[in-house]
């Protein structure tokens, strides 16, 4: 990690050499952003990469999408992938396709190429496997300038995410979520301690994948938030409170078939880069769920 | 259907055809409890056969027992059946186990028929596979003596379902539960009108099981109760209440990834003879459900 | 009371004597009436008696509008007012004013007489004092001619109540609300049995004043509506739920200062012939309301 | 204020000059605890101070406790109060008793001395007035070993919130509560922003008094807690919520007669050293609210 003082200082051979790949191959991004030297923050360094992309020539811009890989193409093409390519798609699983899953991202992806003549580009950070297809249904539905500016976008945003592994923060720019929940047992009054907690990412396509189990601490929260210090896929999410052991351990309704035992609480998280709080209240026979804050 | 007050006028005979297989296999207990007629009511009626099979010898008793089938021994003895033991498996869904299930079946029915020398009876009408199996798992702990009074009450719960198939209710017995919902809007402050609602069985064993659809009406309610006129069987359940839909036709919250979409609401039912009501009061951003009245 | 057969088949002289006074001391709007008998339903004769008021001239309109008393002129007219003015004035607590009240509502008159030279009408069975301050604030700010269409309406509101105490309903007509409650104990789980209910009409003015008190039954709810069979006033009322007894007969959070004892619950009604449902979930820790349905 | 370190350090008539008047008048507690120097915490020191008085003989005991003025005795003796105890009874609102108050406080006040032959003495900033003359009834009741015992624990905690006053705080002992709040507006999914809320304390004696104001910031909190930095005096709390003004701004369910509109939360608090969290989830039609953490 370097820092944006050294950054600042840097010769154009050692700045291309540190930031030539934030734009995908596309090493004369940062050659022209050079000389827009010295950026007063982050942002305005993110900002100074965005302006020259916008301004380059119609066959820069198609170049420059072109040198992007298609989404889960990693069998045939891993070699080619750079570094930071396998890494983002790895993050939102789609290294993992089961064949049937891999059918369908192929033919989406074959369907948008077939129409536009460039690969599909997506932050596939900020996205899950359900709404990375959502996404192409949504945008096969463009024009080609329109696709060709959300593209740049998703690319602006790509860049963003790949300088911020390479930089040392300086609080300008805001890339993460955060996830949060918090177990209230309004029957006994307090914090619901000891309450196991898992958290699923759903998808229309398969079976629901585990992201990460907890415990309620003397709180009723989780020692460490759900999802944080990333994006938040944008993706449909089940957290599972186990209340039935919760209760059964403080003698209460503790019956073979409580009325309440494994309580799913489901939702969409439309925003990655927001705090999305999912605090559960709940007695043996109700509870009450919603976004917080 | 015969009222009470014919079957009081009934000779021996046609009391005993009337009602001699609503213990199974059994005539000599319709035999003995017609000479307690007339019965005052229903409940008279049920309570003076089962004191006739409390009063009878061991033997008997044991024979009685023996003249059930196995449960979902469908394949093997089907033929050997009486209609009416035929007809409550199949409500139980024991008609359609898949083979890994009736593996599971076979083998606790065999471990209960070593252990206690007779089979394993429970009054599936009030159960689902999976409480079935709950109570075998328990059942098989028990000691004999223990078994052979757990099996009798069955029996008698086995009886008076029977016996509310053949005479006129008068109101003494209440074999019935009900299951019903009620979805309220208070985003806007009215019922929720027009929620498709889908009510599961769901099971440790294998997939959710559908069990009815509706659509909520103008007062945010099914038409017809989501389960009625009969046991509630014991087990777990669940209700999935499409909010997005509903919500999105009304403008609110509109986008590909609401907060709630399908809001799954997991419960326990324990009394098959109770009325369970599980409301939803619900907005896009958060929702409470309870054990209602 | 007279059936509406009855009334279709009397003559002018029997007619009138019956409907005479439906509108304040205007016998002609009965007699113009008569003519467009029969009457299909009660609804029909509120229709031509309102079409026959609207249809009428400028100088009987004003003279109908003058023929009402001043609100909570009681003191100065007693000896005037018809018998059905009396009542209802009485029903709002108009003839019970403290004597800062009775001021701020002369002056009102004042103002509005001064500035129309009519009387101020409202259909004080629809309101509370509350309500009716706000309301002659309010149409204070009117033109003449909208302030005439208006006393009109409510003229036409007087008389559909009058009528509904004279003629046997037939349900065309819908001149009542319901207000109604629920209290579900959700710690254990069922209806809250016994505990006491005190409504209140909120005044701006003065103190609250105790409309009714209830004890919830074994389904959680009062026998009776705490308000039916009339229009629900127009204003804001409490509801006070005596929730620490109860959790303290049930031995639950028993102590000199309970989290939660007397629990208000503070609402508008703005629609008289509305449902209004207001039920309260409640634990010894927390609680839910809402308007229901 | 001195740090404990210095204390230690302070030679007997220095260490006396400080704290010889945290027991009321009676030095020789100072004195005989300076012996037990030096003090590894100020919990220790506390606890030595305790430990004196309970180690004193019984004239000694009585004495301390005689030193102690009456309640709210303002009027009689104000000249004799020490400077502690005219700080601690203004808090609890002592010195503004109406007429009636003082009247009851008095006869309370001399029922005790007539049974005890001592002055009632409570640790006045962790109680309400109503809170006090409840504790002057139940204590009516006791036996006088039982009240001299119970002075004394009072003793105590009066003077671990006087040497609060002068000892810089080593976290080793917790003298102060929170009551704080936060609104959540589930109709928009996220914090209510700017609503208007009051704290009231409430009195079966008189009228609500008023403790605080504030304004919801953009988390949907206040700014600083509601009560915080001292005990929370045992009582009964009403926290006032405006609603109606709140959504009216946003331009939902805006009538004359909104169904919220000023929302009153009812609680008591029992635990002075405990946090209180008492949050609102509310819409235009709906409101949640519990005791939370």
């Amino acid at each position: 990690m370097i820092s944006l003082d050294a950054l600042n200082q840097l010769g154009e051979t050692e700045f291309v050499r540190h930031l030539g790949n934030i734009y995908e191959h596309t090493p004369w991004a940062a050659e022209r952003t050079y000389k827009a030297r010295p950026f007063a923050s982050i942002a305005s360094l993110l900002d100074a990469f965005a302006q020259i992309v916008k301004e380059s020539g119609d066959t820069e811009k198609l170049a420059l999408i072109k040198n992007h890989p298609e989404l889960a193409d990693k069998l045939a093409r891993a070699g080619d992938l750079t570094e930071e390519s396998q890494r983002e798609q790895r993050g939102a699983g789609l290294d993992q396709l089961s064949g049937c899953e891999f059918d369908i991202f192929s033919r989406m992806n074959q369907a948008y190429r077939d129409k536009f003549a460039f690969p599909f580009i997506i932050c596939v950070r900020r996205h899950t496997k359900d709404s990375i297809l959502a996404a192409v249904q949504r945008r096969l539905e463009h024009g080609r300038e329109a696709e060709i500016e959300t593209a740049l976008v998703e690319i602006d945003r790509i860049a963003a995410l790949r300088l911020e592994a390479l930089v040392e923060p300086d609080g300008t720019v805001k890339l993460d979520g955060r996830l949060s929940t918090h177990v209230l047992d309004t029957h006994h009054g307090g914090p619901a301690v000891g309450v196991a907690i898992s958290l699923y990412e759903l998808s229309r396509l398969g079976t629901p994948r585990l992201i990460t189990r907890g415990i309620t601490n003397v709180d009723g929260r989780t020692d460490a938030a759900l999802m944080a210090g990333r994006p938040l896929p944008i993706g449909r999410y089940e957290i599972c409170f186990e209340m039935g052991p919760y209760f059964a351990a403080r003698g209460i309704a503790a019956t073979d078939m409580p009325f309440l035992d494994s309580v799913p609480v489901r939702f969409g998280i439309a925003d990655p880069e927001a705090h999305y709080h999912v605090p559960l209240l709940v007695t043996p026979w109700s509870y009450t769920t919603y976004r917080g804050s």
